[in-house]
């Protein structure tokens, strides 16, 4: 199978299209283990997973134990922050000391650029390891989800105008999201957002920026709105929360704009009245539910993935 | 079965005789699975269980979750207080996006009146919802882990002198115990404490008000002691712990007063020496331990049923 | 099976050879389960484990884990610190609860001398307790996978010195490892360390003290060096790091003192540059990492053990 090959799983960026492809594929096949009386299958019983959050996090971790639970692996929570630095271990020891353990599969989240590849090479082929977020690097495990989202509901990726709204500059999911969209053949992919938070030389990417949100989302097909972190309106970047909102939030009226067919997506949490207004986030055009539940199937097929690699 | 059919279990006070006897049959068969070797049965192998605990807990926290454990569930324990609410999101947005991942059951315990029921109103159908206690509202596991513990001792409820001492007025348990005694058929049921700490219109539930402690467990079958919260001995209802253990606490002294076969129960953690002393807590009329234990079976007999109406 | 009639597993010292040897080839045998596809064993199946931490931990309390998972126990991990003490129960009380819920084996890990023999003779035989660390008293599982590790390397133990080098006035792991050694025959046994923070009776152990390391390490087959705790550094007992490590850290210059197949190892976590150099610590001669995954197998056998008794 194309894409089998992986032994960690790491960004966007490094994956190419069969690897996307086939990660759906498989993504479409778990989906309905949720809705089955018995929603264990056996295909990691055996395997153990730890959960290596260095950053709170509700939906993730839950839909990444999940999804374990699902496939039958057993999980592991450490939780870090608050027994192995107490003592002063440096983190390389802490991690190079749960890789020796057997644990199949690491699933990092870390507030620092590059941590979960860190802990790849430092770890080599021993376990599987998962970027769950890193800084504002990549979400790819998001990316991924969206895009299974997208498909989903607009079927065929090369014809969609997808336009990302939010804070452009400081979204790894907004980078992780315009790498995904690009390798599977959407060419239409347009940022929208102030220009304090769109980086200048962005459009190098292949994406077309817009500083107008109803320019921005026209005709669009796909719409997903990016969490405004708080930081930003307290430091000089933002005037503040209710003048993002005026200028762009989402709302029923501004939707009109795109297409009469459009979806609307957000990674959550979501900040009603900020970036989004409630009428349009509890609508029948959003499919932020969905994205949570679809990254379950998406997480299982990553996994599965993975270990399949490594038997 | 009669009672099978609920979709949540919210309170005491909208359940009927028959499903409380219903689940206490079901608990009785329950029972002996936590003295066998292998402590598990398949019931709810391939459901999901998520703790969704807002209040610190020990002690219903790991009964619910032995329970889940002994019917083969799986359980995702969720710190909503560290990790959802950091971010900012709504309780609403959090809930509504964990219904959406398909599991099965949330137990909710939380510190507001009406949580559980709210977020039943919220998730519909979706999940079940069990009220693992919400602010003075109502501890419906708690009064029917005590019915159970009841009626294992003494057989039929209808003829029993029920006591119930302490903290009337601030008490979830005594609330959920007063109306679950009622169903069952208990007609002698007494409330007994400081004035300050029993509301006026008690007697309106059909319970006698006793404001003296020899008098309120004379003759009585069960007394059910409470516990007092350090809150109230802070504030101006209570003079002080020795006090209130002078004139309230159950000493073996005070228990002769009592049937000689009495029975003595309380909803734990207990404070020796204030509500309660060490010999009677302690003593072979005590049934405290075994509320612990029984609180499993009781546990598991309404995730039994709760998801059976789901399948 | 000799050794195999113990209900808790509380220190080194009440062990008998013979049952130290059983654990020994029992851990053997469950070694090879970490390098297997499907990494479950049913041995333990329907059992539960508590783990009952009061000290922060990362690899001992994930190392049980992972040994319970393995032998397909299902654990329960119950933060004491945090939730039931919040409400005043006394941690007597806590726990009699805790038995009461017919869960299988304690792991207790307590910063008092003595708290999981208190545990065991207030729970009798209710529950096994498996001692995870006892304050400066014993850490008998780290024992034990020491052993493993030594003899996975050494074979025999008999003719072996072996030199423990560090803090050994504080250390539960230099107690309980003195213990082990000398029940299966090593005859050689060595403390090393500043005066400061070697007991002036020591030999009466019989073993040997050195106040300087080149001595104490000379000709040894094994180091086992000990982590030095923060709070020495802070008081009068030491003067500074970087003064410990010119005389008692472990060097590759240093280590040339010892057999030129000594081996090194250590409880984790290290200090580094602190008590052992980093190329001592990632040197080819170095089996820290393993000494973790050992502990994985060590626990399996011991928990197999205890309930093997009890059923």
């Amino acid at each position: 199978m194309p894409g089998s090959k992986l032994t960690h799983f790491l960004s966007i960026k490094s994956l190419n299209r069969s690897s996307i492809e086939s990660i759906l594929a498989r993504a479409e096949s778990f989906f309905p283990v949720g809705s089955k009386a018995v929603k264990n299958i056996p295909i990691l019983r055996g395997k153990t997973i730890a959960n290596l959050f260095f950053e709170p996090s509700t939906r993730t971790k839950t839909t990444f134990e999940l999804a374990a639970t699902r496939l039958s692996a057993d999980v592991i929570n450490i939780n870090i922050e608050t027994s192995a630095t107490k003592k002063g271990e440096s983190l390389m020891d802490t991690l190079k000391t749960l890789a020796s353990l057997k644990t199949d599969i690491f699933v990092v989240r870390h507030n620092q650029c590059g941590a979960s590849d860190f802990v790849a090479n430092l770890i080599g082929n021993q376990v599987s390891v998962i970027n769950a977020g890193d800084g504002r690097h990549e979400h790819p495990t998001q990316a991924l989800l969206d895009l299974f989202t997208i498909r989903r509901s607009k079927g065929e990726f090369s014809k969609l105008k997808v336009a990302i709204v939010g804070d452009i500059m400081h979204s790894r999911v907004a980078r992780s999201e315009i790498f995904a969209l690009q390798k599977v053949g959407v060419k239409d992919i347009r940022v929208v957002g102030p220009k304090t938070l769109i980086p200048s030389n962005i459009e190098r990417l292949g994406v077309k920026a817009f500083y107008n949100l109803q320019d921005g989302i026209e005709n669009s097909d796909v719409i997903i709105t990016l969490r405004l972190q708080k930081e930003r309106m307290q430091s000089a970047l933002l005037p503040s929360a209710s003048e993002y909102f005026e200028t762009f939030g989402l709302t029923e009226k501004i939707l009109s704009y795109a297409d009469s067919k459009a979806i609307v997506m957000h990674p959550g949490p979501i900040n009603r009245g900020v970036e989004i207004e409630s009428k349009v986030a509890d609508g029948h055009k959003s499919k932020i539910l969905e994205q949570a539940e679809n990254g379950i199937a998406i997480r299982m097929a990553i996994m599965a993935m993975l270990t399949g690699t490594r038997v």
